[in-house]
């Protein structure tokens, strides 16, 4: 059996907490393995009244996991109020992010999801990543073009290449060199994570229908098509540049494993009208499983028993599942 | 009873005069009114074995529509061959857009619905109008702020600010009188054509999260804020700007009659991965009611019985729905 997952709790004041709680509550519906979360159990309580098994070892939480929420306490918040986050709060999401990814990276966890955060928050003690995954890739040691973020819902998977920028950077930040390091990431991530065989990766155009053939735009000629040349060059089964608008209905999605788009709402956009409820965040391209609730911290609604715990049970599933597939591979390679 | 509405078959060679043909043989089910098609019959039977009446005047589709597909003699195209467009085809498919605009413009026909051409055949006969909603404009005597190209399907309503323009030059073209500009039409027309007494309209930002108050993007402080307040002075209910990623989930979509976004993509891939088979192209701001089903001419699947009429038969329905909303405003002023 695999170590039990991590699951940073997030911003202390966010919902965090909360979904958290429900997954477990919900963990025999759903047949959720056995996690830990990681975090101030001050910040639950305040939140939900379930069991609690306050743990020092991760060791401790698959025997715990059936009867309580085991959490292993990092941090310590103070008076959390949910929905007032503060440089408290964050701090300890800080603290709870760096203990998690550590214990996964040391194989006490098989894997780390992650709950949502306050970047202005984080900010304002000094973190200058522009993300959790930036955190997450530097302390596994990797390169920011190597790791790769993906959002993947039932039906659909997008990868932005280029993901928090303004839209009037997104046409100089791009380039063959990117597009083709992000795709080999998520070609390899498919395969690896997802245990699809030969992934077939769609590339969507930066203009209007794909530019027309050079009439709006030329970057599908001059930057998108060498790289799929290139991928294409390597056996990996790419195709496109598309028109972008037509690449998400449903006829067409099953015609790809991944799509791969140019800016953060080129892919956002589709994944969070398919899959608002259900979207998970996952990184590509590092050496543990990471995944992650694919919404915000939501204040407005934190501390209400309002939040939908979906997202963050589809984010543990899928990480369960890609530890699996790697555990599996890695036994029989 | 109203005039009938006047299809513009679109290029020959496309699948406007199949999805025509069939919107036909399913007038009963779906209750359409009649209609007459402006192009060239030999269009339709090489497609389509169905019943045709040659009309000479649009006064004759009421009578004839009840026994057959009653088609306007427009254009010569020879031997049209389906999924092979040529220099031809697009004249005829100018002619007929030519022709059906100027009867509804006239009266002879309450609203206009144009079948789908190829803007690369048109370019070929030197057509300079980006797409047909500019030359329609054009006929009607309206310039290009004035006229508004919207999408609309069952569950959400969308209008791009800017069109066919590369991405890299969106930034440049917004500003916050044209989007005064596009989003008063669009209110009229919600009011005047969909009978919306007091439209709500909300508004995607440009950049991720909506520039996250100006950390990732300025455009949304210096040119949508101060377009928003103005337009609220105005009395019209407009919010935003949003995060785009997250506008377009049904519980957001409940909050708003239309959504109106800055560019190509960032419209169009929601409606169309929402709507692809029942979006439908309508144009705001004209003196005439003007559709078009949503999508292009499909030349891949021409001549092969396989094309979907469902856009084109949605394009009716909603022209007949805001001519009678038109004319039922112009009896009780």
């Amino acid at each position: 059996m695999l170590p039990p997952l991590a699951i940073a709790l997030g911003d202390s004041a966010g919902i965090g907490p909360e979904i958290t709680a429900k997954a477990w509550s919900a963990r025999i519906l759903h047949s959720l393995p056995p996690f830990f979360a990681v975090g101030d159990p001050r910040a639950v309580e305040k939140v939900w009244d379930g069991p609690i098994a306050r743990i020092s070892d991760p060791a401790q939480a698959v025997a715990a996991f059936t009867e309580a929420l085991p959490i292993l306490t990092v941090g310590d918040v103070g008076d959390v109020v949910p929905g007032f986050p503060d440089v408290e709060s964050a701090r300890c999401a800080l603290q709870s992010l760096e203990v998690a990814s550590g214990l996964t990276r040391s194989g006490a966890a098989s894997g780390l999801v992650t709950g949502p955060v306050s970047k202005a928050q984080l900010y304002r003690i000094g973190v200058t990543h522009p993300g959790q995954t930036e955190f997450v890739a530097e302390r596994c040691g990797v390169s920011g073009d190597n790791a790769v973020m993906m959002l993947a819902g039932p039906t659909l998977r997008v990868v932005p290449i280029t993901v928090h920028v303004a839209l009037a950077d997104v046409p100089h930040l791009i380039s063959s060199e990117l597009i083709v390091a992000k795709a080999r990431v998520t070609a390899r991530g498919l395969h690896r994570n997802f245990g699809i065989e030969r992934p077939r990766l769609a590339f969507a155009g930066l203009n209007p229908h794909a530019g027309e053939g050079g009439a709006i735009g030329r970057e599908e000629i001059d930057i998108l098509m060498p790289a799929i040349e290139q991928l294409r060059a390597e056996g990996i089964d790419a195709v496109g540049p598309f028109a972008a608008d037509t690449m998400f209905h449903a006829r067409a999605r099953a015609g790809y494993d991944a799509a791969l788009c140019l800016y953060h709402d080129q892919a956002l956009i589709p994944i969070k009208t398919l899959h608002f409820d259900d979207g998970v965040n996952t990184t590509l391209g590092l050496p543990i499983v990471r995944t992650s609730p694919d919404h915000g911290t939501a204040f407005g609604i934190a501390g209400r028993d309002e939040a939908n715990p979906g997202a963050m049970i589809a984010a543990i599933r899928m990480a369960a599942a890609q530890a699996e597939r790697r555990a599996e591979a890695a036994a029989n390679p």
